[in-house]
């Protein structure tokens, strides 16, 4: 067998989830169906981590191990062609056998998409949060400036009873953009919280909207106990935007 | 009553078109459902014209008739919060009662949105339609002026017994332009024919894939027939992109 990293691009919206469980559609259900058609046998695809539903990848990586026979530069052709056209594989690199795509990853970086004008137009609605009343970016990069570092997130992740050992990330990279009528937040670590990124956006929109002020990010995070002053922000506004090794 | 002139933007792709029939949903069905909520009282919208299944609008127009007592700045609001997220109105204007949106319209503008590109990304599925082999642009370009002007298009409808009085038209405007991985097409007139945008696009495709050169764009005008040389673009390419009054 030979061992490829994938990186897949998707749209989540009408998929429940990363993960494959029984009776609905997942994003890894999908593609082990393609590459059982593909090959005639038995694939796992083995991602960096889960995205929830209605989450989107624009970078998902997994590793998968395909019969040698396969000519690498057909699989993407032949592997987006059995796929539904919410899911593409965007790139195919043959790897060490040793590669593993969630245990080597260094770093993961979500980007969250904001809608900030009076109405959302229609063929954004799927992947865009709608924020209509205008947001102050500055005072969101404050807070954002606040979070960003090394810290316990236990007050910025939507189930607590998920936390194994320890709540505290580096969160290398927090920051917000305004891109016209786009308000763009990155983040990056090298690992999150269970519901973390959309935690940190929901707050973040909070304090663009007026409601909090910049410095609440610090009393928050001191509290290590997550309340209902941080919102958890609608999935449709997520990307999993690339995963690093 | 009073009369209103709305500008609606919406992704088709869920809808059997914009005109109501029994069983299915339409665009111009939803609105319909929209104003009857607002108002209690059944109201018929007046679409600037039809669009097919699967295609989308940035600038569709229509009339409707709402009782005056309706706030008109509170129109948007209210008709968006009870639309489906597919569906907006982006402007409402009072306008005096003998303004018709169909006849009184001067020229439409579509666009077709070709991906021209191995892989179309997955969050573009629904709006863009896939040419992975390069465009040659420029033979596009000389294909659309050959095209630009008043001709009869008969060669360029899907269903030549639509044909009311005569296939003349007047495309005053057929640019194809390159924006990145993105080929636009854009089509203006006072009046199209039956799926006459995607015939053109459907022409113009295949000739920027080499298929035809640029010059046989005369030749099957003037042979006033629909033949299978030109192949209707799908739907999910094309948006109504604007309508002038």
């Amino acid at each position: 067998m030979q061992r490829y990293k994938i990186i897949i691009a998707y749209d989540g919206f009408e998929y429940s989830g990363w993960q494959v469980q029984p009776g609905v559609k997942t994003i890894q259900g999908e593609l082990e169906k393609c590459f059982h058609r593909l090959t005639g046998e038995t694939v796992k695809v083995h991602g960096s981590g889960r995205t929830d539903q209605g989450v989107h990848a624009a970078g998902q990586v997994a590793h998968v191990d395909l019969p040698p026979h396969l000519p690498k530069g057909k699989i993407i052709q032949a592997a987006n062609s059995l796929l539904p056209s919410a899911i593409r594989l965007m790139k195919v690199d043959a790897v060490k056998a040793a590669f593993h795509a969630r245990r080597d990853a260094v770093s993961k970086e979500y980007r969250y998409f904001i809608w900030n004008a009076a109405v959302l137009p229609p063929c954004l609605c799927r992947y865009r949060t709608h924020a209509y009343r205008p947001l102050d970016v500055a005072a969101m990069q404050k807070a954002a400036a606040l979070l960003t570092g090394r810290h316990d997130f236990s007050a910025f992740t939507a189930n607590p009873k998920r936390i194994v050992e320890s709540a505290v990330r580096n969160l290398s990279v927090l920051t917000v953009r305004r891109r016209g009528r786009e308000v763009v937040i990155a983040a990056r670590s090298e690992g999150f919280l269970y519901r973390m990124v959309r935690s940190l956006a929901g707050f973040l929109i909070r304090v663009g909207q007026g409601d909090l002020p910049p410095a609440e990010a610090k009393k928050i995070l001191s509290r290590k106990l997550r309340t209902a002053v941080v919102p958890t922000a609608p999935p449709q506004g997520l990307f999993l935007w690339r995963v690093d090794y």
